[in-house]
Parts: C-alpha cells; structure tokens; sequence
C-alpha cells in the first residue's frame, strides 16, 4: 500500500492532511502546462505562487468530502480520491489567482505573502496579472480535461462540477465579494456607505465562503454524493466558510506578521470591517464555534464521516 | 418568421452580420448575472465594456460555423444558432476580459478603447481587474450552464467547448501569447531577445489566433459537427486568425487614430514586433491574403459553405 492510500481512518490528523497536501501538491505541479507550450516566465510566475505552500485548506476539503460521501472501503475512498483531485487542483489554482490579484497595487497592494515576496514584486505588475489570469482559465480548462477517459457518469459530474466551481468564484461569489470589499475600502468616485453587519457577512459570504463552499461541493459531486450527502456537504461547508473568515478576522488582530506569513493588523489599518470591529473579540470567537457547531450537526445528521469534521476544528483552532 | 431567423442564404453580408449581431448583443446582456446577484458597481463595469459595441467578430464566427455544419433546412440552422450562443457569448466575455486586462497601465497602458475611455480609466485599476477576472469566470460558468436542459449529447459537447475555449484562452494561447508580448516590451529583468519571423508567428497565433480558431471550433462542436467538418472549420479559423492579426497589424501603421477607435501607431512607437516591421507592408498584405486563400480552400474541400468564407472576406478588407 502507497503511502499515497493510506485508510483516512489509521492516521492521525497531522498525518492524514500531510498525505492528502502531498497527493495534491504532486497532483499541481503535474496538471500545469509545462513549458515550452506555457511561456516559461509565465510558468516561473505561475508555479512560484502555486507551489510556494500555503495550509492547502480548499484541496484538502475537496478530498475529504469525496472521501466522506464514498463507501467504507479502502477501494472506493482512492477511487473517490482520483475522481476528486482535478477538482482540488483546480480550486487550489482559482485560490492562488485571487491571492495574486488581491495583492496587487491596484487591490490590496499587499508586498508579502506566506512570508515571501508577493508576485507582482517578484516579477512585475503585468506578468503578475497574467500568472493569476493563466491559473483561473487553467483551473477551468483542468476541470473539463481531467479525470480523462470518463465514462458518461463522470462527464456529466465535470460539467456540474464546473458550473459550481465557475459559479462560486464568479461575480455572484468570489469576484463579486472582491468588488465590495474594494468598492468599500478604495472607492474610485465618492464615499462607500459604511457596512452593516448583514452586508459584512454578504461579503465575506462571496469573498470567501463561496469558495470553500465549492471545494467541499466539488469533492462530494465529483465522487457521486447522493442528494441527501451533497446537501449535508453543502451546508457543513457553507458554516465552515464563515467560521474560516471570522477567525482570520480574529487572527488578523491577535496574529503577528511573523505567525501568518503576511502584514498582520492590515485590515484594522485600512479601516476595514471585519467582525472584531463589528462584534468585540470575545463575540467574533464564539461565532466561530457557532458556526463550525452547525456545520458539524449537519454532517452528523446525514451520517456523513470522515475527516470533515477534523478539519472543522483544525480551521477554528488555527494561528494562522 | 422573426428577424433572427432569417434564412442566412436569402441576406447581404451587411444584413446577415447586423441580424446576428443582434441576437449576440441581447443575449450577452440577458446571460450576464444582474444586481443584485452581481455587485452593481462590479456589473456596470463588465456592461461598460462588454456592451459597448465592437466587430464581435468571434461570436460571429461560433455563429457561422454551426450555421455552416448544419443541415441546409433553417430548422436546422436555428437549432445550431440557438446550441451555439452560449459559447458565442462566452468567447466574446473573454475577449472583452482580454481587452480591460491588455489596456492596464502594468501592461499596454491604452487610455481608449472603440473610441471610448478603458475600464480602468473609467472605473480605476482595481476594479477593472475584477470587471476582466469577471468576465472570464462567467464566460466558462456559461458554458457550462446553457443550453440549459441539456440532453447527453448536448452535455458532452459542452464538456468538450469548455476544454477548447479554456485551452485557447490559457497559458498555451491567449494567456501565454500576452506574457510573450510583455516580456518583450516591458521585461521585469534585464532585456527580451528580439523576435525572430517564428517567434513573431508564434506569438501572434496564441494571442489573437487561438481564440479565432476556437470560436469557429466551438461553434462547430456545438452544433454537431462531424470530424472532417470539425477539422476543415479549424483549418479555416487557423488561418483566418493569423490574416487577422496580420491585417491588424497593417491598419495599426496605415490606420488613424479616429478609424481605429484606438491609438494608431502605438506597436511601431512602442518598438513592438509586427508583420510590416519585420516584412514590409506589400509582403503583409500578400501573406494576409494568402492566409485567406488557404482557409477557403480548406472549407471548400470538405464542402463546408455557409458564411464563413464572406466572413473571411470581411476580415481581410476591414478598415478597423
């Protein structure tokens, strides 16, 4: 047995993300165009963001519900594992692209990055904005091309798995929370209104959230998830999203830029809302616990194991 | 009969154009998420740029092409137009994408687009990024979600339009074909070796030609089309793609600024590669006719008609 396979249940925590980061990681750098058919400063750019680390956070959960949502044996968890990986790859890709065009001056001009210097930094504004460019459409060219060979069944999850994916990191989620979040915070013509407390959690609902909430929907479709299990996925994922942002929130004041890897502080400093700002410490923390509560009871309610709920109360207990 | 479904056999040019431009005109705005589901500062950028008008040469050509590989009955030819407008309209998304990305300030620097300011003069930077990661994310979204209610057939064919036109948008096309270009004119790092005949070509045939060709190519797909049909509408497209980007290269030198709608002149100044500088503007336009030549004849050995040889016609003669 590779170490690669595995049972989820025989490890320990650390080493079961350990595994499955691994299974991911050799999974990116093999997906990715290589040149010469990608310009190779382009691949430089590209893959110096894509494998530069990172908590992998949006993978892992794509493999853990696809995991979660096949059946016990060792079998049919590496085959869920292998349906689920594009998926994961591309997530982690579309991830990446955000973080890349976040930084940039025109965004959050953010100059470190998991402790390295940012990409527009490293290889100038254009190719920066065309690395992030490049991973997006990738990301979404992977999803369509991989797994190859796939019978009906599975093309047809690919192109579900597409729509959810493309929904979640367009104008709807992702780019639509982006637009808020710089709209509130550089404003090109006037003043932004100031955010309520329901338009801080739509934005974060989009900026984050909808994107952990697909990686965890990605894995569970592209593995065969009944209707029942998709849905316990989808609103376990959806608690965990907010849980995720909350505690950045939190670790944003409480954090130093040392333990995360980027400028800690930032958000308070440009006046961002954020939920301590909104809610105090001690109210943003038990939010959080609130949040991955709800995520753990549906789970639990449509009998859906597996590492999900580790990595619930990995993504709360973080510091960093 | 409505006006859209005219029989394209009983038209001008001028009126087959006008007819399907309009029916791609109003579904990119009705396929376009609206506010509230879109931010309304992030849609009025992406409307902005992707309703203000331009040749919309590529939806165009999906359009033709289905027409084209279809049967001769009108029927026939409305079932193509309607299996191929979802993927018309997301090629012309990721065109506009390309253009808002192409007129950054880190990249060409273009305050004038169709006559009109550029997203990020009107908008600002940030939110220009977003409006083009937008519209590239919604463009595959699309492709994926419609025709809705797809049959299996119908689905496979969307599956396999998403590997193409992602493929010819990212790092081995369009993507790759941009970083080329800027590495060339602006490199972050020491100086860009000069283009060769063959690197120009290759550039050229990412940037601009990929894309051509893939929205013949989809459109074609969608509808159905055999293999032999499939690979003579590619042949065609391949090269009308490299006309194109050799006649646009011709009118940048012999254009205005006023037929243009952009900054003539503005590759010469920027000491850019193109056709005329490297062959002299007769021999470029001898080659573009030739390019012409070798698509027409590819269609008409696989007996594909249609408008796609006036199309071609079109290219080669444009003005802007």
């Amino acid at each position: 047995m590779s170490r690669a396979s595995s049972s989820p249940t025989s490890l320990s925590l650390a080493d079961y993300l350990g595994e499955r980061r691994k299974l991911v990681e050799d999974a990116l750098a093999r997906f990715l165009p290589a040149p010469p058919q990608c310009p190779g400063m382009l691949d430089d750019a590209i893959r110096y963001s894509l494998l530069g680390g990172g908590k992998r956070l949006r993978p892992l959960l794509t493999i853990a519900a696809a995991e979660a949502v096949s059946d016990e044996d060792e079998e049919s968890k590496a085959e869920a594992r292998t349906l689920a990986l594009p998926a994961a790859c591309a997530i982690e890709m579309i991830h990446t692209y955000s973080l890349i065009h976040d930084d940039l001056p025109a965004m959050d001009d953010d100059n470190l990055r998991r402790g390295q210097p940012t990409s527009h930094v490293k290889f100038g504004e254009g190719m920066a904005i065309l690395a992030g460019d490049g991973l997006l459409t990738e990301a979404l060219a992977l999803l369509a091309r991989e797994p190859a060979a796939s019978d009906v069944p599975v093309s047809l999850r690919k192109l579900r798995t597409i729509a959810i994916v493309a929904t979640a990191a367009g104008v709807v989620g992702m780019v639509g929370g982006q637009a808020i979040d710089l709209h509130a915070a550089r404003p090109h013509h006037g003043t932004a209104p100031a955010f309520t407390p329901d338009a801080l959690r739509d934005m974060h609902a989009r900026k984050t959230g909808a994107l952990i909430r697909a990686s965890a929907v990605a894995g569970a479709v592209m593995a065969g998830a009944s209707p029942e299990q998709e849905a316990a996925v989808d609103a376990f994922a959806t608690n965990l999203g907010l849980a995720f942002q909350i505690v950045d929130d939190i670790l944003d004041v409480e954090g130093t830029d040392q333990t995360l890897g980027k400028t800690a502080g930032k958000d308070a400093a440009a006046g961002k809302p954020t939920y301590p700002a909104l809610f105090g410490l001690a109210e943003s923390k038990k939010l959080a616990r609130e949040a991955a509560d709800r995520g753990r009871a549906a789970l639990e309610a449509a009998r859906v194991t597996g590492r999900l709920l580790d990595i619930a109360e990995w993504v709360v207990g973080r510091r960093n």
